[in-house]
């Protein structure tokens, strides 16, 4: 039966039996403790923490998704609390292949990944948050955001998208949405994936010379890239002002993909942990039931 | 780099590697010919084709998976088709067993689970295709509807929840409907998972002996098992008159769920593979382009 252990439901009542291939301590070594005034310098894109070996992490990474999913069904059955992660980076730093590491393997019924691109007019008639609302996880449900409502304190802010005092406001805004969710029974999880300038070079020289990389490119990316001092300061204060109790923010060094989706991975794995899932009891007296 | 094989973007450079488990045509076998009229007492829900051994079964099913996954990433990098499987079966039948075994493997930022419970009073104010249209996969998407439009000719016809001539009607719109999908670049799959009355009422005392399912019983169940041979014909209608080339119905055996599970991801990898999907070339002239 080996054939089946990757099949999310197969794996769950395997997963118990997994050893902890990762013991590093993701919260204490990457999360921003509230308050924390947030310098990117002191800051090392390239950290793999205890790890040299890429095949180490690799493997770890994917004993945290079989573990991830079998809480997953946990999470469902329980029907009472949700997991919202949200993904930012600047462009390059491997959002999309986060998703993809971290999350291929689990049930895609419980989980729906956001992908917030450009906002539409209509979008645009409302505040910030509104269709940002609209797409965070019900009960039970795991939710991604590829992007999100930060976007408007980064891109807003470097592109002066909005008046600086409306921009400055959002900071606040932001706080106060995360801590409804946060209230409601949704966990919420931030990460910040972090990449040298160095590393984006590689990366979009790679999509120009890589054919089946070739579609991935976009010129607006260099533009964007003349502006890296811009967005450094604005995820600074955005990581500055808005990582809390209930919504922490943390900063994944991202250099190396197989260090970013492991740390990603081993976060999201010691946090439901700590939520103790576990699955419910019936409301019903089942006993007195006959199917005939 | 064993331990990488299993997640989704790592095992599509391998998935070409890999070999054809299962040469069943599931097409053939289990796809309903536009204009048949379907008795399902011509069907086994308990066949399993040229499957004896469940281990096999299993085997086939992972490698599917992995085909799956592989051109999961050409669809998306396409951005010009979208696949829409939608999955029926009376109540214990599998449908979320089905898109966990199937599904689970995949990249979820490209898959969007819709579960169809009973309408809203806001759905209700609308026609009846109205709230399936907004869940409908976009370019280079895959769409799962766990239920769908086809419950408002099943319950809807079982139940009496419509007037009889506004059933009557619906077939039409449904195919309509689904042509509509198809000439949009959408393939549209519909899988009815055919189980028996014994096994149904197996599951169901499943649901109430084993504490880790409890959760999942529902009185109702019991009172919908009541009008068994309503929903049989209801289904026959149904697949009788919405089996189309754009748009498929198959009746697959669902009373082994290896088999099940098997016999619906044979059927959504051959579909992809004959839709050709390759990657994309770029529109740009990429020769010119400078990283600094």
């Amino acid at each position: 039966m080996e054939a089946g252990r990757h099949l999310g439901g197969v794996a769950v009542r395997e997963a118990l039996a997994l050893d902890n291939l990762c013991t590093m301590d993701v919260h204490k070594l990457f999360a921003i403790k509230p308050g924390t005034k947030v310098r990117l310098l002191n800051f090392d894109p390239g950290d793999t923490g205890e790890f040299s070996d890429k095949n180490a992490a690799v493997a770890a990474t994917v004993e945290n998704v079989k573990k991830l999913a079998e809480v997953q069904l946990k999470l469902f059955a329980e029907n009472k609390r949700a997991l919202l992660i949200i993904l930012q980076g600047i462009d390059t730093s491997g959002k999309d292949g986060t998703i993809r590491h971290c999350m291929s393997g689990l049930n895609p019924a419980g989980v729906t990944v956001t992908s917030f691109k450009k906002p539409t007019e209509h979008e645009l008639d409302h505040d910030f948050l509104w269709r940002v609302h609209q797409c965070v996880p019900g009960k039970g449900e795991i939710g991604v955001f590829n992007r999100s409502h930060y976007e408007d304190v980064l891109i807003g802010k470097v592109r002066k998208l909005a008046p600086a005092a409306e921009i400055e406001a959002r900071y606040d805004h932001i706080n106060n949405f995360e801590q409804l969710l946060a209230d409601s029974g949704t966990i919420v999880l931030k990460f910040f994936l972090y990449i040298s300038k160095d590393e984006q070079k590689k990366r979009l020289q790679q999509r120009l010379e890589d054919p089946t990389k070739n579609w991935k490119f976009q010129p607006g990316d260099l533009e964007e890239r003349k502006l890296w001092p811009d967005y450094i300061k604005a995820y600074e204060a955005a990581l500055s002002r808005c990582s809390t109790k209930s919504a922490p923010w943390f900063v994944i060094p991202s250099d190396k993909k197989w260090f970013r989706n492991l740390a990603v991975s081993q976060a999201i794995v010691d946090t439901v942990k700590a939520m103790k899932i576990s699955m419910p009891k019936s409301m019903l007296d089942l006993s007195a039931v006959k199917v005939v």
